[in-house]
């Protein structure tokens, strides 16, 4: 683990030199559908906006690099700005043998640890015991879940109300949300519903949810006709990642949460993606440091983004690429049947085959996203059963539908570049939808 | 119609030569539990904070003097501050005759009103007129909702988002609640969690709805063990409360919404209280210039202390006066059982039982309270089923509770001030309950 801590130090202070372009660019064209985004800094195509001169995420490192081996490695801390909102997500490794995280986060004397089946026997004693150790005024319930999408619905998140109820919570309480993105959006919403609101905290154990899910407030629920169609936007207190939880995660959960962090490459992070191409074999082989620096880039990424437009205005929506083809695969086959990253792969693939259908990036990108998606050990393609209708379905009351008008994430331009658009040439999903489709 | 107009008139006139208080002081004394509130203008008491010289709620009379009774009479309009989220109260008879106060609010081409078996066949149609006259891109679907509290439920939640998401609702469209206090509020909570928020308006066909529920943006839903404790805060894009749907409206629900107006003079507007101690005849009558100006100066106290305080960190919770009581009620007898101005109503004689034992009232006020409760056909006391231990019991789980301390609304000093305390000898508490319960 020293050597693991001492790679990251590494490899964050060779990142340091070369920093991640902050600045963004967000035009709006005459067709008001019509969102462009880059991560380049190009002064010629440049819109002025507020936003743009905005440091809207701030990471800090706090390694002391004098530090010895004998005490505790003290976190990244990448913050997440959104004015008295704002929190830290806190990643390291073995964060949670470190109480005052976690502590100094909770508001009032109890605590519900939200968590499912598989994640409660290893990892809830310990946050139990982060809680509560050296701090005896506070008390902890918790309420254990069964694991998977499937589960993501209106009656298992009854079972959190049911328990906050049941041991007489107040407003003065905290709900911790202990395990993998369906665990963190469906506490977070039951914490943005019970009592109108109390406070919340995410420990994500997935690399999905420590890339993705736990950064930025969205929570909710499916309805067995789409998913995250019922839910809230509510910022938690803090996230806190502690890498060690990444040891007992199943090989095709990490290949999942893979999916997420290509994404940010692909839409605003040209630099980040040509890493991940280079090192897909030390993240595949879960090398604490590479493993580290994806998910701090990744939240990096989330955090900017989501402090620029927490609601979903424009901006934010560009982190769905791939995630309105995944959702229909997710809808179509049933949930909990295929993981999201592994839908959001083969969804990823077909937003690239529209773009290039489109004209609007070269076959070398085609090939590449293949490529690192083929090394991440995800599909590149839906599943047999899925039809052309099956899509148009469910992708009909996707989100980002509106006055009825589908908008998608697409690539556009070199790699980085992308665009959320309902200004698109039908024919293009068409024809990807028929390419992808047996019938 | 007419005269009433004229009365209505005359009466706002006489008002404006007597203005009600603006200014409330809120102070926190050593004890941090404890809030005291006081609608007198008293500097020797007040403590000067940021928000006593905030003017928050603003009327305006739209309506000219000089209008002819053939023009349509123009409404008054509350206004509700709260920054971006600021939104109107339209308050007139006819006011669903004229569709642009209602179109002018709605966002995209799909509205969902949501309404209830009883109210859907006296007013959907007009309604959906409204929506709809002159305006033929907007397209409305509607979800009839079973009638009674006892249907404040998830199960009856969801038909709400079957339906929208059924009819491929997406993010630009607007929910509209027609109905009363269990309509408003859970229609605001599907509008708030459809897609993590769409925009919604409130049209209240009850006393209950106009006074109080349809304003200020709590929404909800019950659970089995206690009231509104699922929801969020989520506020409209304007109220518009036409009079005139309170022809229809049963002499028992009158008398419910009452218990809520009566409130308002009790907690902070004694001049107001005194005003319906010498109009409940008028107001029992349907007189249509008393029943509008009770409104108006509801609206008015519940807009001011919302802008003061959204969330509900103090001064709001003075708008529960006697709810703590009455919701134990409420759920002790069975949702539905009982009106909630009924349960309201008997709360309140509670409190101001309580009040007085702890010697922070007259006698007076006691009797007064009485007689004005008895004089709307309000109930002064809980249903015999009540015992001690069913109030202790729900009122555990009272949203009012902190850290395991239940806080109540108690008078306290002339009428129209009162304080929200954990702060107070709890046999008083007890002996009320024994005074009120059999067993």
């Amino acid at each position: 683990m020293a050597s693991a801590a001492t790679n990251f130090s590494l490899s964050l202070r060779n990142k340091q030199q070369t920093p991640i372009p902050k600045s963004s660019f967000f035009s709006f064209p005459n067709n008001n559908n019509h969102f462009r985004f880059n991560s380049n800094n190009c002064p010629s195509l440049s819109v002025s906006t507020a936003r743009n001169s905005r440091m809207c995420a701030t990471s800090s490192r706090l390694t002391d690099p004098s530090t010895t081996k004998s005490q505790p490695t003290l976190p990244t801390t990448v913050q997440v700005d959104l004015g008295n909102r704002s929190y830290p997500i806190y990643i390291g490794s073995g964060l949670l043998n470190e109480p005052h995280y976690l502590q100094r986060h909770v508001h009032g004397k109890r605590v519900l640890v939200v968590t499912n089946k598989t994640v409660a026997p290893l990892y809830l004693d310990k946050v139990v015991d982060a809680l509560t150790r050296g701090n005896p005024n506070v008390s902890v319930e918790s309420v254990i879940l069964p694991d998977g999408e499937q589960y993501k619905d209106m009656d298992t998140l009854m079972k959190v109300f049911d328990k906050a109820i049941e041991s007489r919570f107040d407003r003065r309480c905290t709900f911790v949300a202990l395990g993998g993105g369906v665990i963190g959006d469906m506490c977070g919403f039951a914490a943005a519903a019970f009592l109108r609101g109390v406070n919340f905290i995410q420990i994500p154990t997935t690399v999905m949810a420590q890339v993705d899910s736990s950064v930025g407030g969205k929570t909710g629920i499916n309805h067995r006709l789409g998913k995250n169609l019922i839910g809230a936007f509510y910022q938690p207190q803090c996230v806190l990642i502690d890498t060690d939880t990444l040891n007992t995660l199943p090989d095709r959960e990490l290949a999942s949460g893979l999916a997420e962090v290509i994404k940010y490459g692909l839409i605003r992070d040209a630099e980040f993606f040509e890493w991940q191409e280079k090192n897909m074999p030390a993240l595949l082989a879960r090398d604490p440091s590479a493993l580290a620096y994806a998910i701090k880039r990744s939240c990096e990424n989330k955090a900017e983004v989501v402090s620029l437009d927490e609601k979903e205005s424009g901006l934010r929506a560009t982190l769905n690429l791939g995630h309105t083809f995944g959702h229909a695969i997710e809808t179509g086959v049933g949930y909990g049947q295929w993981l999201h990253g592994e839908a959001v792969a083969a969804g990823t693939v077909m937003a690239v085959d529209m773009s290039y259908r489109l004209g609007w990036i070269d076959e070398s990108l085609v090939k590449r996203v293949g490529d690192i998606l083929k090394h991440a050990k995800l599909p590149t393609a839906p599943p047999e059963i899925m039809t052309v209708d099956m899509f148009k379905s469910v992708m009909a009351v996707d989100k980002k539908v509106a006055d009825g008008l589908l908008r998608l994430i697409l690539l556009k331009g070199p790699i980085g570049n992308c665009v959320f658009t309902g200004d698109y040439d039908r024919k293009a999903l068409d024809d990807t939808l028929r390419a992808f489709c047996k019938s």
